[in-house]
């Protein structure tokens, strides 16, 4: 499908090949959505009639396993790119089109100094559109890299004391996801208390968890390609009633994005239910960030639950809901969940965690 | 002191300012290297007498803390770069210097955009030589994080029992990082027994610790922006005597690599001390990689200890010296420390982790 796919685009933009690069621990997971490949320096050319893909030495044999329907080309180590303006001409390949939003400028100077009249055309996140939309297959990768999450998160909560650092909490959870099976995690896990949870994006310190506190945990990690993100926040010991107000209304406007969220909302429409819930409730001011981010093979990506987009979340999209309210010198509170968006609902892919506060 | 170089390369390719690109999620620590910001998607532009930092919202009290030296620039939330064109004008800049191979291509033509007459100039890797030299600052930041990853080690293997998963051994290895005071991890640890020893760059699986096996640990974490990398290889119970003949053809490698490591060495004539030992034991068609790579606010760097580096080792480069030996079906062991090159040997960052073989 996705070949289809990038062969309309050829026709569309009238060249003859569509030439993807990975470079070295790029991260960009195109690669293995399009061939399956999935180690990270490679070129992957398709034309009209053929596809091929172009590793060094050390993914000879991963390629040929993980990318059967592709013409496996071995090329010499360091020079990936600087071969190709030599393989264009030898392949007919006259003018292609790149994403250059994952291609380095530098590759682009190889390519041409191959091969000076080279035509390059170009499409910013040009397979984000088509890897919006989760197959059957994909909607279960989802489910198992949130399930995973979601049962890791469980046995922590049972082992969270007041005095562990931070640090330890972040890297507990993290351990826990590897050890039922993940195979990387999605982010640097998030662990922000007390004052510090007013940061949305915190990095883990050695401060210990404290009495009183609120602590707001966000973490993921991926299954076989797929990610998952997820936030909870828990408290320790008895809170203020402040602190309690705050996370009852982050909950409440959670579970209004959750019932609303379905194929007839746009992304401005579903953030304006939970971004309206908080504000009738006086917090509007202090939700600083969009609602949601679409979620895949990248932790986010295409379609973007916010202000800016205008357009229908489509069906069999995967979407983050999660509000927050971050008061600096106060403390913050976020709730996550990713769903796969439908006809009439959605599914949630973490609710194997219940969202009624936590106290430990 | 890198504002000088940066200055002297403005001058050597007559242009107006050196323009630092970060991407959202880039993982570049240029920027951080030139000026201090620890953050992702910013703009860092050096002209010959001011330098400034182009960041958006979130990053705005950030890079005031991290980046005083330097002019705060705000920018608008993914324009960043579209923004520069109308930027480089108002600045007196018509000429730029950039590093090619941490530039997206789509930079470039958004530059062009703002701006059709702008002069571009390249060079890749223009700061890896100069931040492949360490102060002794960073020295003592490497040494720092290489001691966590020592103690971390030596707190594992306490824990380490047959029937353990290669994940569960990861993820308890990155956990113990994390709890003693690392930020991250270098790298996805890796854990390879058995045969699986054979792949160097293996991923940890289900597969669970067997006697008779050898099973080697590759981890690492970063610390206040330095990273550490290390291997050892250890044996669950009695293992055979061919893997034992293995194990200490590489260690003797190894020590060997250590005792000849100066600043009177080449990267060619140190591999050649490591691959010269393991081919007069008969395995050198098993020692499939190079010797080291440089190490510092990337895993890998400058300078290579490899075939391909005709150049002196510079005093106070950072290497690893990692020979090993891969035998398909039989099993595979790679040893690893870090070191800082010195006139007269080298300062071992990893030797608080015995090389003796150990026996779970």
């Amino acid at each position: 499908m996705v070949l289809d796919f990038i062969r309309k685009k050829l026709d569309e933009y009238s060249v003859d090949a569509y030439v993807l690069l990975n470079h070295e621990a790029s991260g960009q997971p195109d690669t293995a959505y399009v061939a399956g490949f999935t180690g990270s320096e490679s070129v992957v050319i398709v034309t009209k009639t053929k596809q091929y893909i172009l590793v060094d030495g050390r993914y000879v044999t991963r390629s040929k396993q993980e990318s059967p329907g592709f013409e496996m080309m071995p090329a010499n180590r360091g020079k990936v790119y600087s071969d190709m303006g030599t393989y264009f001409p030898e392949m007919g390949i006259s003018s292609i089109l790149i994403d250059p939003n994952i291609t380095h400028y530098n590759s682009i100077l190889l390519f041409k100094e191959g091969m000076k009249d080279l035509v390059i055309k170009t499409q910013s996140s040009l397979l984000h559109e088509i890897r919006s939309i989760k197959s059957e297959e994909e909607v279960v990768k989802l489910q198992e890299s949130g399930k995973i999450a979601c049962a890791a998160f469980n046995q922590l909560v049972k082992e969270i004391q007041p005095g562990m650092t931070e640090r330890a909490v972040a890297g507990r959870l993290e351990f826990l996801m590897k050890e039922m099976g993940a195979d990387k995690y999605s982010f640097d896990t998030i662990v922000a208390s007390g004052t510090m949870g007013a940061f949305p994006h915190y990095t883990p310190s050695s401060k210990e968890l404290a009495a009183g506190e609120l602590v707001t945990i966000d973490w993921g990690c991926y299954l076989n390609g797929f990610a998952s993100d997820m936030t909870r926040t828990i408290a320790i010991g008895e809170i203020s009633d402040k602190l309690r107000d705050i996370y009852e209304t982050v909950k409440g406007a959670q579970q209004a994005g959750l019932d609303a969220a379905n194929s007839s909302m746009t992304g401005i429409g579903l953030d304006k239910v939970c971004r309206d819930y908080i504000t009738e409730r006086s917090y509007g001011e202090y939700f600083v960030h969009g609602t949601g981010h679409g979620l895949g093979m990248d932790v986010h990506e295409l379609p973007y639950v916010n202000v800016n987009n205008k357009d229908l979340l489509p069906v069999n999209s995967a979407v983050s809901i999660e509000p927050g309210i971050y008061i600096e010198g106060v403390g913050g509170v976020r709730i996550e969940d990713c769903v796969i968006i439908k006809e009439n609902g959605c599914l949630n892919l973490n609710d194997h965690v219940t969202k009624e506060l936590i106290t430990i």
